[in-house]
């Protein structure tokens, strides 16, 4: 579950987290509930056993005109390219295997067939590029003149051998690694033109088997994005400053708060490659015990003292 | 896939008719690509071989306000509920097993924090009530003021014991039939506050086993959709006017055209059961040969003389 527009009077996030308390019983087939990157349920055939199901991912994000992008300045076809790949990298999170994607969009009054084609041609691509065929769709045109393009896009993907990989569960003494690298995504055009870890998800999953802990997309920030690994848990996360790989022109604190980075941010034990075909893996920090329940749950460190990164002061070093 | 408002100058159906040629290939998991009311996908756990999947069904719908309903007219919690139960609606007309249910929603501006709740907790409840928990979500708050309520639900169903049925297997000689009664579903509260026939399907399926050839759900008017069952084939629907059950106050005309029933047409061979628990089945066709190519799809016979409901005009009996 996911929410946006910090102009907003609504503050989304209570409404979702009300929704989905994951105090509240579930259904007895969903395995991962509201709250990871996707949810994750037991599908079964007639007739089987309740062990005998196929474990099925599914999840939905929205992209809106003036919100997630801006029409005006990048044009249909990438928008329609950003609005399933920012879907499908929520699969890559949790190492999932693509099977599927589904599309709806109401489009502004003024759209002629020809624009409506570039974008739902744009978004079959990206979804068959990514081997998640687009298998749905729905088309509204709005009657407001002064309404906006609203994509809403679905996927659904299969767990890889072994399970899914959520976000909870990291361990005391993992490293903490990177995919990439991070920062002024919105600067430049990697949140409209970035690749879906997805091949590097599997091959994680496939390499480091059961010591790949946890996992997310760094779509909010590092900062964030790294609490969110700890955020049901005892531990604490020390990230390295000096080891952060920035993208060229970025800063260190463009990528702890920048977002739509779309990189993999996974906790885990053991050896772990320093790359994955093109794609650079780095080192960044480790997973501690969290000394008190109210310390911060995502510490950086540098040579002028260490930051929590959640509540953002400095504190220098004694 | 599907599309709305007519006003616009989009031709809404040609665009995703392009976007989703059946003659284009498909990737070998899609079983029933979109044009059914929704598509069936092969899901296999990793390492098992193509036969083993398990049929999974997936579709997506939009619900805006000032298209689909007032807003103003009906409050929430009544949008909430038809936002989900229409896209339920879908699994129905399949025979599916709902599964899950995941909703995105782009709401006003002026949208308060209890107001996003009331229907968020609506299409929760909703979706529960008919066993498709609400697995993911998706909240988003426009910035333009003008913008309307933009709900987008997407579905997960697994097919039942013997498969899934789909639009297209209507045989020569079948009866075609019809669930409740239909017409002036926007007058009244039938569009807002219909029950999704998820369990009549299921009996349906169950009791009639192969001889269930073909279903849909009524969206888009009798007319209208009973010309589905038949537009793949060479076959011709003769509908008989005096059968049709209409609601209390509608007329022929509405039954044909109006839309919104949310009720099964399905075609099938030998007994079929009057009833399904306290919903009423009535007889009120049966499928024939199409004796010349250009023939109309669907023919409504009456006292009066025989109509072609696609192209509507009369023609007096000979």
């Amino acid at each position: 579950m996911s929410s946006s527009n910090p102009d907003s009077t609504i503050r989304e996030f209570n409404v979702l987290k009300q929704i989905c308390d994951p105090g509240l019983p579930l259904d007895s087939r969903v395995i991962v509930g509201p709250g990871d990157d996707l949810a994750v349920m037991l599908a079964q055939p007639p007739g089987e056993h309740a062990d005998d199901g196929l474990r099925l991912l599914l999840g939905v994000d929205q992209l809106i005109d003036g919100i997630h992008l801006s029409l005006a300045d990048c044009g249909l076809e990438l928008a329609g390219r950003k609005a399933v790949a920012r879907s499908l990298s929520d699969l890559a999170a949790m190492a999932a295997r693509p099977l599927a994607t589904l599309v709806s969009a109401a489009v502004p009054v003024s759209f002629t067939d020809d624009q409506a084609m570039i974008l739902f041609e744009s978004m079959k691509r990206t979804a068959e590029e990514y081997h998640a065929p687009l298998v749905g769709g729905d088309l509204s045109v709005h009657k407001n003149p002064e309404a906006p393009l609203c994509c809403s896009v679905t996927v659904a993907g299969v767990a890889p051998a072994g399970g899914e990989v959520t976000r909870f569960g990291a361990c005391e003494g993992d490293g903490i690694y990177v995919t990439g690298c991070l920062g002024g995504a919105w600067k430049g055009d990697h949140h409209l033109n970035f690749r879906p870890r997805l091949a590097e998800a599997s091959m994680l999953r496939a390499i480091l088997q059961d010591r790949l802990h946890a996992m997310i997309d760094i779509s909010d920030g590092l900062g964030q994005d790294a609490g969110h690994l700890v955020e049901r848990s005892s531990l604490q996360i020390m990230l390295d400053a000096d080891r952060i790989p920035l993208r060229e022109g970025a800063n260190l604190e463009q990528a702890l708060k920048d977002g739509e980075d779309y990189e993999l941010l996974f906790a885990a034990s053991g050896e772990v490659p320093d790359g994955l075909g093109n794609c650079v893996v780095t080192r960044i920090g480790t997973v501690t015990a969290r000394l008190e329940d109210d310390a911060p749950g995502v510490i950086i460190q540098s040579a002028d003292g260490h930051r929590d990164v959640a509540t953002d002061g400095w504190e220098h070093s004694a």
